[in-house]
């Protein structure tokens, strides 16, 4: 007879990519994401959740800063019908909800977001394919005000999570004073246009003399390759460096600098005259420059943006892989861009807003220990005497009802010192135990077991046997005696 | 020339049976969980967050309770390599993590878990394709202490989350004592035994007269259609109907009622004591008849689970879609199922879970007005002069430095009326007016909008004229005044 072929054990493993957050991990971000909301609240800013899945044809053919058409993505075709795919940001649904509920919704819309996005590419150590997003954005109001106060907001919500002032910096650029530049320049050419923004990308890697190697002839990197330059001739050079080097101490000479480099070009000025307003307004409001500054290096999401761009940075040391000392750098960025519901409607609604990386946030505040971990192991009450389990349930209900967390310990009761370990496991401060003669002389056992942990770590077997992490405690101050031991730990 | 194709735009939809939602229903759902999650830790359970996306592999290719392999998920396949699967439940990724994880995990493992799922089931009214669920459950204790803490646990949160004693029933049942009651009636043949669950599952409709008919000849339909029946002899039928109808006022009687209707069965008789023991252990912390009680007669998911089952019934009255005053019904429910990991490991492992149907208790306390919404909206500094922004902006600058939600009207505010129109929009308590002639001589004119629009509704022309929810006071009285109306309010 055929032997009946066995199906393999599936893998007891997610999705490449794709990971699980436990415990501390989740209520961390939760305990993140709930002040950050509050901040936005106090804003005017209110909550939208859309759904993670939205038609191709919504979410439309491309990812920001990425050409690839119809990549990067999770999608799949409905039975004879549209294709569906999971949100790859959060500003895409916002653009489908506002052209959806256009007509009930209050303009200007200050809406905000949080959740999961999920991006279809090569995951890689760290780099995961699904992760949390944190938006603000604010649809339909034109003037810069809008972007002012999300820089505002932003520092407000830094500091409210945890980073103090001094340790942040959000700087400020306008992709209208870049085209300004362009335009001073006579980059007329779209080809070199793009060429010239892709070089200014790289000002961040490369430095001043860098980009001016790159915008002229070309470039010797630093891995020997040589790189062809855009070909620009020196005087064409100049404006794009007076423009990334504008940056003074004194933000008057900034400005001037700014409309130095932009010369007569009308856009060019609309922009200088833009930053001016912002950076005056946030100023007049209290955020002095060592919060929010006007700074044209910043460069990232220039080619996105249509106008005010803004990055915050967390400036403090860490070490990189190399044991090497650098700036923690970028948590949130955002900017402005003018054809959100274009696609939808024809029609175009300005719209600026941030989005704030969470999990690099949270890496911060954990690296500088400000994550009050409010997560502690319960209190488990042992199986010393499976008779006795209703007495074991009452204590835990006792506890509870003081607001304590604790369990009874519901494994296999047989074996005492898998008690005890599965206590550690859980990271549980206080075991409690009543045998038969305990409950007979109305006492109980209670154990430390976090000083019990530094007596094992140190103590000699003499001292050990003392066990003066345990005590006797009479039943009946159980809940004051444990409500006690943890104020004190 | 040929004219260029336009492309044609993009509808702004999003994908049939899923939905978005706005402020306040985000809010409150937070809200409630964020309860729940606080009744959860303080009995020992600790969150997980795993990924919304699994492998087919891992998820198993069979919904709960739906035979149709393979559907009912949205799946794709990654390029030449394994289908991918949002997750449909919370319990299967939870089975995958725990045979991953299962050596680093502690056992018994207590976890909660909140988030939304996906199902590909074509969508109706009020049937949506994403959802959320709330679950806890403890794998690995064998117990059915284990069982009885989470009905315990479930009876707290629902009182915690603004359910009172007296609106909810949590109603307890156990699989063994049915496998008892068919092993008495030598019920061997696994196709009749289906068809008996089958028809058990209709006793919620059909009532014990109809379940006798169904399980014996057939019965009328109220269509007028006939059913064929199961084809048993009365004797064979009795038990069945002994176990349904076996509750009594007196526990000690049902006990007694279902050991009878087990006859001999070990299985039958093992059930019955464990639902004896969740009983009294239950009773013994305090949880009366009236909030958790044993009741044969809940019958889904008997056929799902493998021991005891349990279900949470709200039990206020509502009408339905037809005027007809009904009980609310369940808005939670689970049991015990011991092959959790099986398919990964090949060991069997014993667990027990809840599933809260958040959308449904949602809805239950909006019903029951117990939802306190706190969601209120900003006071709105207008703009009677763009050149006095930077004391608009510094107005609501103090309102939030004191915790009230405020913006600035950041539209065109040239049309003073479409301003109003946009308070009204947010559901403003409040809008401030401050002219040219107001900052002259230090006041401000405070609008109170909810007063306002009540007078509106009532007052004549005269008293409209009158304006007395309008009234004037000293700019620098603004953040004591807003709070002291905020609080009459």
């Amino acid at each position: 007879m055929a032997k009946v072929k066995k199906q393999p054990r599936p893998k007891a493993l997610p999705p490449k990519g794709f990971r699980d957050y436990f415990g501390p991990e989740v209520e961390e971000r939760e305990a993140m994401l709930d002040q950050i909301a509050e901040v936005y609240k106090l804003y005017g800013f209110d909550a939208l959740e859309s759904s993670a899945v939205e038609t191709v044809e919504a979410l439309g053919k491309f990812l920001p800063d990425v050409d690839r058409p119809n990549e990067g993505v999770f999608a799949w075709q409905e039975e004879e019908s549209d294709w569906l795919a999971l949100r790859y940001d959060l500003t895409a649904p916002l653009a489908r909800v506002y052209a959806q509920f256009r007509n009930d919704l209050p303009t200007p819309y200050r809406r905000y977001a949080m959740g999961p996005v999920w991006r279809n590419e090569k995951p890689g150590p760290g780099r995961f394919r699904q992760f949390y997003q944190c938006d603000a954005d604010t649809v339909g109001a034109p003037s810069v005000a809008a972007d002012a106060e999300i820089c505002a907001m932003l520092a407000d919500t830094l500091e409210t999570v945890g980073i103090p002032r001094g340790d942040y910096q959000i700087r400020i650029n306008n992709r209208k004073v870049l085209n300004g530049v362009l335009e001073a320049m006579g980059m007329e050419d779209d080809g070199i246009r793009a060429n010239v923004l892709r070089t200014i990308d790289k000002f961040d890697k490369v430095g001043a003399a860098g980009v001016r190697e790159l915008l002229g002839e070309g470039r010797l990197d630093a891995s020997g390759a040589y790189i062809d330059g855009v070909g620009l001739k020196d005087y064409q050079v100049e404006p794009v460096l007076d423009f990334l080097t504008a940056k003074s101490d004194v933000p008057s000479i900034t400005i001037d600098n700014l409309a130095n480099a932009v010369g007569t070009s009308q856009v060019g000025m609309q922009g200088v005259k833009e930053l001016d307003e912002i950076g005056s307004s946030l100023n007049s409001l209290g955020y002095s420059r060592d919060r929010i500054n006007i700074d044209p290096s910043v460069v990232r999401g220039l080619g996105y943006y249509t106008g005010p761009v803004y990055e915050a940075e967390l400036t403090f040391e860490i070490k990189d892989d190399k044991g090497r000392p650098r700036q923690f750098g970028s948590v949130a960025g955002g900017g402005r861009y003018d054809d959100l519901v274009k696609r939808f409607t024809g029609q175009e609604v300005p719209a600026t807003g941030v989005s704030i990386g969470v999990d690099r946030l949270l890496a911060a505040l954990r690296m500088k220990g400000r994550m009050e971990s409010k997560a502690r192991g319960p209190v488990i009450v042992t199986v010393m005497d499976r008779d006795r389990m209703a007495s074991y349930q009452s204590m835990v209900g006792e506890l509870r009802a003081a607001g304590i967390r604790a369990e009874v310990y519901l494994g296999n009761p047989k074996n005492f010192g898998n008690q005890l370990k599965y206590a550690d496991k859980r990271e549980s401060p206080i075991a409690i135990i009543e045998g038969s003669d305990e409950a007979e002389r109305g006492v109980v056992q209670v154990k430390d077991l976090i000083l019990g942990a530094k007596i094992a770590e140190t103590a000699t077997h003499e001292e050990w046997k003392d066990q003066p992490a345990q005590k006797e405690i009479a039943r009946s101050d159980l809940v004051a005696e444990i409500r006690k031991m943890l104020s004190d730990g």
